[in-house]
């Protein structure tokens, strides 16, 4: 008998009809013998209906209140399945975030898990019942204050349940298969990777692949947690993200590359004429993290000697565009650069494989597949398990399925289904 | 500077403009220099919402989660609320009924309030913020379970939190101007009330006065919180529920009568043939409390001698008629009566009045004015200021404007406003 955290998105409980899905689906795991923790999001549209709501009222509303409103959802959605799971026969009780034992630090919106004490979760789940936990919430530990945790909450308090009820795995429930080698909707010869390591998945994720958010796995990589990624709308296997071997006690499959992530989210700002002294690029970069922008790859060109100027580009989220930009203007007489450029049309590529560490020659085979695709490479940058390119928007396609064939990924059947992200 | 608790309606914050409105006229009292404690219903439609939502997934929702359900709906309201103020100038909060220290028994669904201890409330007060606090609902003490406080609770939650922070004043802001003599509908020339007695009150709404509940009242008298029954769509006076003397030091006014309740929600069950031999009442009645139902005017006629026989007669809540029919039934060969007739045809009307104490003649003035007006009484019971009968339902508007005439309770001019209940 083992202990399954499973996590249904909002797409998974949009309506009536599938929470009475999901329900059937968590009675067959318990009836299975096993002991069943739900972590559920929102239905379907609630967040943007609430969130239109408080625009009618007031164009800022302040983010306590905010979280306040948004909790609103999943209380909506986890009293419904549990009706539906006891309307099946199987006892089932709903907790919030605070009842449920899910302290964060009080940064509303975007608040971090401190602690997870799920002894009320750990006695339902004793007495034979199934607790249903409401995702994406929490309350902080000081004044038991509702919080959001923002973006892929849910597989977030998944994860943290999982950790600290010690599950034997966390079921990541989505409306895709798994992780895919790549996009599927780039590259149709994608396949779905068996299992991958908590590293390899979090440069997947870190570079664009948004079928789990980077802090989720991080979290599940810091406590060991097996996180299965699959789709509530079939019955097969999906992704295993875990550094455990298999059962066999055989190591585990070690490909040399997992796949290519992709990410159309990021913007380039160079700096030109730079005067190349000593101090200068630290003084850019005080300048750019103090405006709260996280900088990705950074490109400082060669000196030019006659004029002692070099150019230094680097890559940010495009949302941060207009921070940063600000934030340099206002340093310009101090840093003394000529001008600011400022490129959004770019696209990333990441290669991402823990077996390359110890194969050599991946990269002269990736610029090669680039190369012979007739595409650009404008900025590199590389960590021990990936290597990552910028071109432009409109390659960033081609590139991924000149890659994608380079690298022997390409499956013979096509995907027929849609990739999509996950909500909250 | 007084401390003034404000409870809003469902019809009052029903979309976001009627909140917005709610907002403004909040922050007008907090700048007249009240500290404002505002107790908010959930919007409109949003309850009934909820619960179509709960009969798609099942027949019967266990109720603990139909609490957890419909309390979405406070969280919803009053977030917005909050929202709303802030967005004006003024510094505003929300808090669930848990938060705000809001204890009840666990009787799901039509929970008790055992203790209310907000020192989260008087800290926002205190802070110089607008408390909004999440009618309706509170938590179990011993597990932390959330709980709904039934038919009016968000009412007595604004009673209840008045008592407990020592409030100046609870106003219930509602869809009509106040308490009426009559309701408006049936007696066009009804006058608003005032002032008038927690014991009034009490028979009134025990008699069918819809625009406060009963427990709201109870728990105002017992802890001699001042009541304010106004409308939220105008700014004049309502009606003041208290047993204080008015400023002046003056004795409260005190007319013989205040008014008259009228109810149609009844059924009448006549027992026929009942041996009538010591015990066989208190053996009737004690199958009927044993089935859940509470009686209210009982009858037992004069025994005719020659058979040693009698009948009973009672009034019940009419949706209670099925179960006691069923206890009663099952019981009749222990009884012994020949059989039950049961009529839901029927109307109560209630003079209350606690001038009717100290001035005879009245029940001899009532009974006059029915005759007058040709209609006929079937039951009689009264208490120290209260005098109701029962009259056929058809009868019920004619006996309701003769007795309003009678006792000289007409207004010169008519009312325009629709005298609705109230939700939650």
């Amino acid at each position: 008998m083992a202990l399954i955290v499973q996590k249904y998105g909002g797409s998974s409980v949009a309506d009536a009809d599938s929470i009475k899905r999901v329900a059937k689906r968590i009675t067959e795991a318990k009836r299975a013998g096993d002991d069943v923790v739900v972590v559920v999001s929102a239905m379907g549209d609630t967040t943007d209906e609430l969130i239109d709501l408080a625009q009618q009222v007031t164009p800022l509303p302040p983010q306590r209140e905010m979280d306040i409103l948004l909790t609103a959802g999943e209380r909506i959605s986890m009293s419904l399945l549990a009706m539906a799971i006891s309307n099946l026969g199987v006892e089932a009780q709903s907790f919030t975030g605070q009842q449920a034992g899910v302290i964060t630090d009080d940064v509303h919106g975007r608040a971090r898990i401190i602690d997870v004490s799920p002894s009320r979760i750990q006695a339902a789940v004793d007495s034979g019942a199934v607790a249903i936990v409401a995702g994406f919430q929490g309350v902080t530990q000081r004044t038991n204050d509702v919080t959001t945790l923002g973006r892929g909450g849910s597989d977030t308090t998944a994860v943290a349940l999982a950790a600290a009820l010690g599950a034997d795995v966390c079921e990541i429930y989505t409306d895709v298969d798994g992780v895919f080698t790549a996009d599927p909707r780039i590259v149709p010869s994608a396949r779905k990777i068996d299992r991958i390591s908590y590293d390899e998945m979090l440069e997947m994720a870190a570079s664009g692949a948004k079928v789990l958010m980077l802090r989720c796995v991080e979290y599940a990589r810091r406590y060991g947690v097996p996180v299965h990624v699959r789709s509530s709308f079939s019955t097969r296997t999906g992704t295993l993200v875990t550094d455990t071997p298999d059962e066999g006690g055989a190591p585990m499959e070690q490909p040399i590359i997992a796949g290519v992530a992709h990410d159309r989210s990021e913007a380039k700002i160079t700096i030109v004429d730079v005067p190349d002294v000593p101090g200068k690029a630290a003084r850019i970069f005080q300048v750019v993290a103090g405006s709260g922008v996280n900088l990705d790859m950074i490109v400082q060109n060669v000196s030019v000697a006659s004029t002692g100027r070099t150019d230094i580009s680097f890559t940010l989220p495009a949302s941060d565009g207009a921070a940063a930009t600000a934030a340099l203007t206002e340093h310009q007489p101090d840093i003394g650069f000529t001008s600011l450029q400022y490129d959004d049309m770019i696209g990333k590529l990441s290669l991402i494989g823990a077996g390359m560490k110890s194969h050599p020659g991946v990269s002269a085979k990736l610029f090669a597949a680039l190369s012979d695709a007739g595409i650009n490479i404008e900025m590199i940058s590389t960590s021990e398990i990936r290597i990552s390119v910028v071109t432009r928007a409109d390659q960033l396609d081609d590139a991924v399925r000149a890659v994608h064939t380079a690298f022997d990924l390409d499956s013979s059947e096509e995907q027929a289904v849609v990739y999509g992200g996950t909500g909250r």
